[in-house]
């Protein structure tokens, strides 16, 4: 073994990967979003990693995007999936005459983009959708989405704020102004307005057409916020434009869904600044906050699209979906320490002196396991003490020694590891000592 | 967009995609083993799908292998994991100093393997294993692997026979008749018996230079079947060999802890012709087969496996780890009819009228919810004969209606699509109608 040469154990950059105590707090997070997207009637989804680059590309013409990773095997050109949106595009159009309308999917999964790692940024993170789909789909799915944000949020312990927009009333904004060519520009200078400085902005409003007086309007919308009928009061005026009352009309229908959905008052508002980098948005758009901790950017966001699957069949299929960011909430959490990793995987550690007594310990485990106990006999050939200090290293708050005396018994030392304190006791009294029935 | 050229939605062929109402069972049963893992003190671990060719092709000296999903992204040779095993040797060997030892590990994550796709064979699939890895680690972590399966199968509501052998029996009588040198290709042979005609197996062992009674003595081995006892009656006297010795002392120790933590006597047997392929295992060998369907062949298989980490780090890490072929299991499981599928995702229907009755059902589906019934609202633009019609296709138990009058009253009236019966009742009342709550 000496004689050969040792590769150097490593991972690729800006892949996820946790230390198990970590890993056990995020996969318990997945698993209440699975809970949550499941009771609210979603149903999972689960694409393979791989997908032809045909598919994977269809939107960008088959043009090979430098974040992509792309290549062939065989005969085949593939790419690893950069989201989860495209994948269920394809599988709704394969499976269009076997699936239920609307069809509520959610699906958490791995991502793939080659871009340069950096703090927050991954090339394999997870993603983590819930998405509606159907041929007509009315506003109350939109409503559904947002709705959905306090369910997770609150299966997770915490709180979250939905801020709601309509890109239609910007678009209805630019259209009254005979600038409708140039929305796509105008959208991804108003997805700015918060990043750089104001007078940066005025200026590309400005090369881009807009008068002082369409950027008065123009902020007058974005600095909208509150609830519908402050949002009315604010830009109500403005234009009547019809795209643009449309927005407004369907923020108001929002709003009432939301309030028959019992969604609480504080976990939703407008604000008419948000509208999303995708382009692929057509009404409805929201970004989710942690409740009072805005600084720390939008955990999640989604919205209402038109023919999700365009590319692939001649039926018009719309969409409303929304995304949780899971893995920089779970970096926001970490590093803004609120949450907790276990110290110690083990609840209760067992030690046994000699083939008999082992025998005797590893009942012990397997009827404690059968309880829910985490029960571990420390099993290594070590002295005693060794094993009362690898319990202590470990974290193990409760110790049971099986020895010879305590085996003729039928009975268990128990040491509480915390307080010191030491008794010989039942299998019975064991479980009450330990917690875990009621004395 | 009729102008535009679609592109036909197609999957890689291979590649594992389930239909939601599988994919609810094929979670269901990741999560039950998940939880069982826990419970027998294993930790999660997720690792990268991807790695860098270097780490993964180590065993074979970088060589490309056909089967392997391998490229290159700028200037990174990377492939597709094949395995998790590696995976697990390249995180332990980076970890060495954090982690806790034993490192009771699981994982389930897709694998990817470029083989010809075929009935039962998948391009990406699911493993699922369990490793437990130390610098010297007692046989009893060998039997905890086995009494793992009977807790696997149990949660998910299955009957499973271990067959356990020890490759060191076979060694030793090899290595009696002065064969040391042939062992892994005598091995591979014997991996055959089941597979291949008597008479092709003999010559195969004649040409080896294994004489007529050793073969018969051979036989003897494998053929020998049963609980502890009935093995060293039938094979004690065949020889002296020390490794053969021991490893017969292995079985045995090993069937005296499969008692102490309780296995059934009938979820395990001996069976010496039990060999697994891989040659990477040194000691303890087992594979799992459904209750009364051995026919169906091994479901999972493990065994004891030296030096982990020898590619990596110049320390010797032991290992046991058992595996269940979860992606086979559930295809068995779908052709043999054992599992049943959801007919409907919805336990509750909501027919509303207008704006109004609209809202009155979206607080009841909210309330329902909450009361964790899967309720929706039938919500798009249809006249209440092909909502009634669309809950009747999609199987749904019962059917809320909310009109006007219900709205008025605070009740709802309910129907039961089974029995045909209404009911106009209140929230309560419509609990305890659909089984939510007791009368």
């Amino acid at each position: 073994m000496t004689d050969k040469k040792l590769i150097t154990p490593r991972k690729l950059q800006g892949f996820w990967e946790l230390m198990p105590n970590e890993e056990m707090v995020f996969e318990d997070m997945l698993d209440k979003l699975k809970k949550c997207f499941k009771d609210n009637c979603f149903v999972p989804l689960d694409t393979p990693n791989v997908e032809y680059s045909e598919i994977l590309l269809a939107k960008s013409g088959g043009d090979l995007d430098k974040e992509i990773y792309r290549f062939t095997k065989g005969n085949n050109d593939i790419c690893l999936r950069y989201d989860l949106t495209v994948p269920l595009a394809r599988f709704v159009s394969m499976n269009l005459n076997t699936l239920d309308f609307p069809f509520k999917r959610f699906q958490i999964g791995k991502v793939y983009r080659g871009e340069r790692p950096q703090k927050g940024r991954f090339r394999e993170f997870y993603q983590c959708d819930a998405d509606i789909i159907s041929e007509n789909l009315p506003l109350t799915y939109d409503a559904e989405c947002i709705k959905l944000y306090e369910n997770c949020f609150k299966a997770l312990n915490l709180e979250v704020v939905v801020e709601i927009s309509n890109r239609k009333i910007l678009e209805g904004f630019f259209k009254s102004l005979k600038l409708e060519e140039k929305i796509v520009e105008l959208m991804i200078i108003v997805d700015k307005v918060d990043k750089l400085p104001k007078k940066e902005i005025i200026a590309m409003f400005e090369e881009n057409g807009l008068k002082k007086k369409d950027i008065s309007d123009l902020f007058k919308i974005l600095n909208s916020k509150g609830d519908i009928a402050e949002i009315k009061k604010q830009i109500g005026e403005i234009t009547q434009d019809s795209t643009f009352q449309e927005g407004v009309t369907e923020l108001e229908v929002i709003s009432s869904r939301l309030e028959a959905m019992c969604m609480k008052k504080e976990n939703f508002t407008f604000n008419l600044s948000i509208v999303r980098g995708h382009n692929y948005y057509t009404g409805t758009v929201f970004e989710a906050f942690l409740k009072d901790k805005r600084n720390l950017g939008a955990i999640g966001g989604g919205g209402r699209y038109n023919n999700l699957c365009g590319y692939f069949i001649d039926k018009n299929m719309q969409g409303v979906g929304m995304s949780i960011g899971i893995t920089r909430l779970f970096d926001i959490l970490k590093s803004e320490n609120l949450v907790k990793f276990p110290s110690s995987f083990i609840d209760l550690a067992i030690i046994s002196f000699d083939e008999n007594t082992l025998n005797y310990a590893l009942t012990l485990m397997t009827k404690l396991r059968a309880e829910g106990v985490k029960a571990e006999v420390l099993n290594e050939e070590k002295s005693f003490k060794s094993k009362m200090k690898e319990a202590n290293k470990k974290e193990i708050p409760f110790v049971a020694i099986c020895g010879e005396d305590e085996m003729k018994l039928n009975k268990y030392t128990i040491k509480n590891m915390t307080t010191g304190e030491q008794k010989t006791c039942s299998f019975e009294e064991l479980l009450k000592l330990i917690g875990k029935i009621e004395d």
